[in-house]
């Protein structure tokens, strides 16, 4: 196997990088100045010594609190529950939340041996005691094991005085009638709002 | 910039990849182990150095010699002019040829500074001098750069003994007539074939 071989069956693992995308990365590092390919490949390396899991929440950050648990602006009483770091970049993005982030790590998937145990649940217990929180969004996916997440967080919670919702499921902004599943469709009219 | 934006905008500079293939591409690398960063991190820091262009065509090889160029069966005589080592593959996972290559470089192109003294081309010449070469087959792409090189090419050995061809243009094979562009049906039907 040769140097670009190997390149190029590492790049293939990535999600949304099939063989093509991936020749035509490796390509594209090979014909540009070395330089940007030692660059790249010391971004890479680092990666893991410069970034490590907010102590707090378990987002990504560079250092011990991530962006949003430093931020006293921050709303401390409202925790939104996702299931990866990259699900909070997507919800800062929105612009729509002020309140404060857990990281759970994972959803809950027996079948691949991933129990409440293997999640940060202890900590979100434990913060939700300390910290008084009065609102839970739990933003897991609307997968099967997101939802049994949600449900099992849901229960955890339900002796205490907290808030507890779900991200709404319905039509995407923008989207078709015509090409929404019937899953959605169904999850859209169950869901409707008063109108006016 | 953090380190991961910063990761991020390396990879989207890649062909093919947006802001959010390489926000995917990044979390990917951070979520696994960082046994897998280093290793693919290693494999584009040594990219350069382990890789070079062949002596004799310019496809890129770990030796001194390419695969193709060090292979005694393939046909001498043969020479495919093809603008980058990429094209090489492409060809040659085709399975259909068994000439050797010449790998230009580039196109002609006057807009961006490129002239044939900035390809491949000089080696081109003493390497049909030399290795007595009867067919080139122009494979540069067919655009308007790549059409005019392999002009300037044909016109460069007009006056020797060789084949000068190249590659057909027409529909891709498994395609639909309605979804050919305008071009593409024009040079078909210039370039048909009679049937039986």
């Amino acid at each position: 196997m040769t140097a670009l071989d190997r390149l190029i069956s590492y790049l293939s693992r990535m999600p949304g990088i099939g063989k093509k995308s991936a020749t035509r990365m490796a390509y594209y590092i090979l014909g540009q100045d070395q330089r940007f390919a030692r660059s790249l490949a010391d971004e890479i390396g680092s990666l893991h010594d410069r970034i490590c899991p907010c102590s707090v929440c378990g987002n990504y950050t560079e250092g011990n609190l991530c962006e949003v648990c430093s931020d006293r602006q921050r709303d401390r009483s409202a925790i939104c529950v996702v299931e990866h770091p990259q699900d909070v970049a997507v919800l800062e993005a929105s612009g729509e939340y002020r309140g404060t982030y857990h990281v759970l790590g994972g959803v809950i998937a027996p079948i691949d041996g991933v129990g409440p145990e293997q999640l940060n649940i202890a900590s979100l217990q434990s913060r939700v005691e300390k910290e008084g929180t009065r609102e839970l969004i739990v933003a897991t996916n609307p997968t099967v094991d997101g939802d049994a997440t949600a449900l099992y967080i849901a229960r955890l919670f339900a002796d205490r005085r907290i808030t507890i919702s779900r991200l709404a499921l319905g039509l995407p902004v923008g989207g078709d009638l015509e090409y929404a599943d019937r899953l959605t469709i169904a999850r859209s009219l169950r869901g409707r709002v008063p109108l006016g």
